[in-house]
C-alpha cells in the first residue's frame, strides 16, 4: 500500500506568489513536514497534521515523510521558494535512493515555486537578464575551496551570481571571504544586491558597489546577487533605481 | 500624467502555475503587449486590449508599452516563465534607460513567475539541487565564442547547466556544437534532460546520456539541462526515473 508524497514550493513568502498548484497540493495532504517557519505559512485544517522540524534536518525529515507515505498516507514536504533549488527535493530524492525499495513506488509530485533570486530580481529590475548562476555558500555540504573555485569561474566568465544561504551563525565568515574573492576579479563598481523578504511587508533591498559590500548587510534569509561587468543601474529620481543586465553582450552580431 | 506598467510572468504554461499576484496584475491592466502565444494564455475582458507581436521584437514592444503607460494607461507586458530570465524585464529596463526621462516616472511592477528550468526540474526530480547556471544559446545577442567560454567554465567548475533558447530556425547548429563542446569536458554518462511543455498535456521529457544527446531532441520550447559529474539517476521500475544532483559534494566536512 503506497501513498503519495508532495514536495511543495511555497515561494519566497508573499502569499500572492503561492501557485494554485501548490495550494491544491496542500489541500490534498494529511501530514505536513518542514522547517517550522515554512509550515506555518499554511493554514491547516483540523484534519491535517503539522510535523515541523529544525532547518538542518533535511534527510531525517525526508525519511520520516517517505516512511509515512509508504504506509499509505498523503504527505507533504514543504519548502520555501522552489523545492528544487537548495531545498527539499534533492533531499527527498537522496532518501529514496538510499531507502527501502518500496519507497520508489510512492507517487511523488514535486510542485515548483518562485525561488528567492527571481523574486528579488523582480523587485529591482532585471539583474538576471543575462546568463547567471546560483551558488549556495553553505560549506557543510561541500569544501570551501570548491565554492571559491566556482565563484572564480562564474565571475571570470561573466555570469551574474546569486548566492543562497550566504550567512548564518554556523557560517559567519564565508560571505565576507566570497566578496573579497570577487573583488579580485570584478570591477569595484559592480552592483551587489542584498535582497531580503522580497515582496513581504518587511522587505529590505540594498544596492551597494562591490568595493563597499559588507557581509553584515546579509542575514540567513537574504539572497545576495553580484552583477556582471555589464550590469547597469538606471537612476529614477526618488524611486528605487533599476538594476539590470542587458540581453546583449559586447561583440554580438546585431 | 504617468500610468502604470506591469511586466508579468505567466510561468511555463500550466495554468496552475500562474501566481495569484500575476492574475491580479492582469486584472488591473487595460492593454496587453507580448508574443502572441503568451498573450493568448490570458482570457481578456471586452474592455481589455491585446497587442500581440512577434517573438524577436522585444525592444519595439517595450517601447510601445512604455509609451502607452506614459500617456496614463495601465499596461501589461506579458512573458512566459519568469520575465527576468531571458525575457521581457531586461528589455523594458533597457528601453527605460534609453527612452525619454518621463518613462522613469512610470510605476513599474515586475511580477515573477516559475521559470522553465524549475518546472522541468520538478517533473524529473531535483537536477538543480546543487550549484547551477542558466545560459541562453541565442547568439544574436552575444558572440558565440563567449557562449562556448561560459559552457567550458560552468562545466569545468561542476555547475549543472540549464540551456534556454537552445535551437530555432535562425539558430540550427548552436545546440549541437554546445553538446560537442560539453562532451570534451564531462563524462559521457552525464544525464542530459530535454524538457518540453513541463506540466502541460503535451509534455515531453527525455533523459539521455551526454554521449548520445542530439540537438534534434530539442525545439524552440525545450529547456535542456546538462547534469554535473555528480548528478545521479534513480530507477523506479515503470515510473519515470528520478534525476537529482546531491546537496553535498565529495570532500565536504560532513
Amino acid at each position: 500500500m503506497s501513498g503519495r508524497l508532495f514536495v511543495i514550493g511555497l515561494g519566497p513568502g508573499n502569499p500572492g506568489q503561492i501557485t494554485p498548484e501548490a495550494s491544491a497540493a496542500a489541500a490534498e495532504a494529511q501530514f505536513f513536514y518542514g522547517y517550522a517557519p515554512y509550515v506555518d505559512r499554511l493554514t491547516l485544517r483540523p484534519d491535517q497534521t503539522r510535523i515541523a522540524s529544525d532547518n538542518r534536518e533535511e534527510i531525517s525529515r525526508a525519511n520520516a515523510a517517505l516512511e509515512q507515505a509508504a504506509g499509505g498516507a498523503s504527505v507533504a514536504v514543504v519548502s520555501g521558494g522552489d523545492p528544487g533549488v537548495f531545498a527539499m527535493a534533492a533531499a527527498v530524492c537522496e532518501a529514496i535512493e538510499a531507502g527501502p525499495a518500496e519507497w520508489r513506488d510512492i507517487e511523488l509530485t514535486i510542485v515548483p515555486g518562485v525561488t528567492a533570486m527571481l523574486a528579488v530580481a523582480a523587485r529591482i529590475g532585471a539583474p538576471l537578464g543575462h546568463d547567471f548562476c546560483a551558488i549556495s555558500l553553505s560549506d557543510n555540504l561541500k569544501p570551501w575551496e570548491l565554492i571559491l573555485r566556482r565563484l572564480e569561474a562564474a565571475a571570470g566568465a561573466g555570469f551574474v551570481i546569486a548566492l543562497y544561504n550566504p550567512i548564518s551563525k554556523a557560517r559567519p565568515w564565508q560571505l565576507g571571504e566570497a566578496l573579497d574573492k570577487l573583488r579580485t576579479i570584478l570591477p569595484g563598481t559592480t552592483p551587489v544586491i542584498f535582497g531580503r523578504a522580497a515582496g513581504r511587508p518587511d522587505e529590505r533591498i540594498e544596492i551597494t558597489p562591490l568595493a563597499e559590500a559588507r557581509a553584515e548587510q546579509a542575514d540567513m534569509a537574504t539572497c545576495v546577487m553580484i552583477g556582471s561587468p555589464e550590469t547597469r543601474i538606471v537612476e529614477r529620481g526618488d524611486k528605487r533605481p533599476l538594476v539590470y543586465t542587458p540581453r546583449f553582450s559586447a561583440g554580438a552580431s546585431q
